[in-house]
């Protein structure tokens, strides 16, 4: 099965948002084991979506076309798709109710409009939008298949998780199967050379993506799809896993770092509290990015200023003096104090330096200090981050969260 | 000006990474005045590449190609350009030093693939690559400019901004002038409402961009570049002005909630603490997100369990007993509580039900309440926000920011 993607909106012409529709969609089409060759993208124009409909519809069985769904006169994909088929565009009843349905929840008006939105191809499978008004359809015709997708990306989703994925499974008979192992901290370098054997054993294939702190280890093959995954898939995994050691933290697509730590304090019935200068609060709120985070994380401090590290954590002033506010002594000091304050199983502290401005002649941008305190005492991990302000405190954060989690395997191994 | 982006890379098709190399370019070359039509995706593949190239030569007077230009056999990018073009690749001497300092200054073997980086079509004009090994270049022929960009965006914008930009501004008469107006909380089906009569002026034209909770009105004009800056343009970013009223809270591409409330809280030299509880730190972690943010910013509490809300900021037992912890009272008691510890100037606070629990009977999911608290008093502020924990939660820090914004320019409007 070849698959293009046909993405329709001058706003991606124009740059005001990138297309990850089309990298979202790519990424799902070859876990189904469908091969993407091509993506398009052209603006809200009728001339030049028809030239390119008629051109991918040429070169691939399958075409999936991403936005202009809208209710207004210059969203034609549908209307394109139809006169391509020659479809007559007809009113689907149900659609229009939920529309109408959709529109008072949101208190929006309804109006003539909509009716754009419920007209479908003659003899197009429509798929429902649970987060819109626009609804999406397939077309399955002179031994092509064309599907519709809205362009925002969480209807897209939606849609294609709910609708669009069942459809297309039906019509392959392979499936991409893999396996995601989170490895964090090592570099990518350190990474490719560690694992550079496994890179050319034909099936599986071995892939890295990083990002920052981490590299994930994506293991694939292309299985029919009523066999049963690849058990060379889980020894390519086993060897790696001997190889990177504690390094390696999750397993799976959807796991990060944050939500590896809050499983595992969730089983340990533990919690943690924050104490943060430069993170400014994106320690504390990566654990409430999770839901449920409730259970593991009770609180967190925000102490930018020097006079609120002394103050709310008990910061001696003649630690700041002496050692400055970015320094070893003063996160220890930082941890000690929020896990006294919260009554917390464990506090996590984190001060640095995220720039552009605060850098001193022995203080360099990116120079960061986390501590930890536990039940058995507190220790602290100096690092000097790279990459300019966001990555200085994303690092951070993940970082900060590693020593957590390595802490927590240390007690473990301990018990 | 017409042109095309045609991007090169299996890591796009497997949608390992969004094609944010032409998200910016098409941003840049708007900006010049130059027409995006189209943007197309192949993988590292020489007929499919080939093909695509031939077609964007044949409707556009301009294609950027980005990608492909690596050392080893998969990059296709120069040499397909130059089998089009009928020209011999030729080696670039003084890219090959280039290429061979830059490898040893990074600690990285020289081999003879380096020499593959270091030749170009005959006649192209070479763009040197200040951040990695791959060279861009520029062919003019047949009445058509061909330009190559490699693939890591770091490296493709500064060969853009410090080579292609001005090569191309040389070729155009025009240029686009444009404002931003960002316009907070009124939604988009109002605002276009509002703006109606405006859409249909010709010249200058008139866009509206959504994100959480605010809408960014663009007026743009293409003018001479040897012009002043259209009069027309100002004229309608003074009426949109007077008709939006304090709902446009910043002008300018680059500005934010959080940049504007900074700088209006930096310019009366006052300080804001936060208390958050299903923000989580978000909130004071947007101030902190922006340099400088030391001077309005000193302290913030995430106080998530309710434990931690009365310990804390001291809301009443009885308040979270009576009212619930998602409550106007326990918003305001929070407000006034870390305005109290902190002595800062302003204190914000939010309470509520990000999802997707937590919801009750009374209390749905996305119910917020946020409250400010200042010299002359105290008040909260109820929403119910939807779309999802994130959404939740990112609305719930712009609100809150807002509240704060309004509160200074009544306070100002009251001296």
């Amino acid at each position: 099965m070849v698959c293009e993607i046909l993405s329709v909106g001058t706003e991606l012409l124009l740059g005001q948002v990138a297309n990850t529709d089309a990298q979202y969609l790519s990424q799902r089409l070859s876990a189904l084991g469908i091969s993407v060759y091509r993506h398009t993208v052209v603006g809200d124009n009728e001339a030049r979506l028809d030239e390119a409909l008629k051109l991918a519809l040429s070169r691939s069985d399958t075409v999936i076309m991403t936005g202009g769904l809208g209710p207004t006169e210059d969203d034609l994909t549908k209307e394109t798709m139809a006169a391509h088929f020659k479809r007559k565009m007809l009113l689907d009843a149900a659609s229009l109710t939920h529309i109408h349905e959709f529109m008072s929840r949101a208190g929006r008006p309804v109006n003539e409009n909509s009716k754009k939105q419920a007209m479908f191809p003659e003899g197009a499978h429509i798929m429902p939008n649970e987060l819109g008004t626009a609804p999406g359809c397939v077309l399955e015709a002179d031994g092509k298949l064309c599907a519709v997708l809205p362009g925002p990306p969480r209807e897209l989703k939606r849609m294609f998780e709910n609708y669009l994925q069942s459809y297309l499974e039906a019509r392959t008979d392979s499936t991409l199967y893999s396996r995601y192992l989170h490895i964090f901290g090592l570099g990518e370098p350190v990474v490719e050379n560690m694992l550079s054997d496994l890179f050319h054993l034909g099936t599986p294939t071995l892939a890295l993506y990083c990002s920052v702190c981490e590299v994930t280890a994506r293991i694939s093959a292309l299985i029919d799809k009523r066999a049963r995954p690849d058990k060379a898939i889980d020894d390519v995994a086993r060897e790696i896993k001997r190889r990177v050691g504690d390094a390696l933290y999750a397993e799976g697509l959807e796991e990060s770092m944050a939500s590896t730590v809050k499983k595992m304090l969730a089983s340990r019935g533990e919690t943690v509290a924050m104490a943060e200068s430069c993170t400014g609060g994106l320690l504390a709120s990566a654990l409430v990015d999770l839901p449920g985070a409730s259970n593991v994380l009770g609180e967190g401090y925000v102490t930018y200023s020097n006079a609120s590290k002394s103050r709310i954590l008990g910061v001696k002033p003649e630690t700041l003096e002496k050692y400055g506010a970015v320094s070893r002594e003063c996160a220890l000091e930082m941890a000690l104090g929020a896990r006294a304050l919260s009554k917390a199983d464990w506090a996590l502290s984190v001060t640095g330096i995220a720039g552009p401005d605060g850098a001193t002649r022995d203080k360099p941008v990116g120079l960061v200090y986390m501590a930890i305190a536990g039940a058995r005492g507190a220790s602290a991990t100096e690092r000097l981050f790279s990459g300019g302000r966001d990555n200085v405190r994303i690092a951070s954060v993940k970082t900060a969260l590693n020593t957590l989690r390595l802490k927590m395997l240390e007690y473990d191994g301990h018990k």
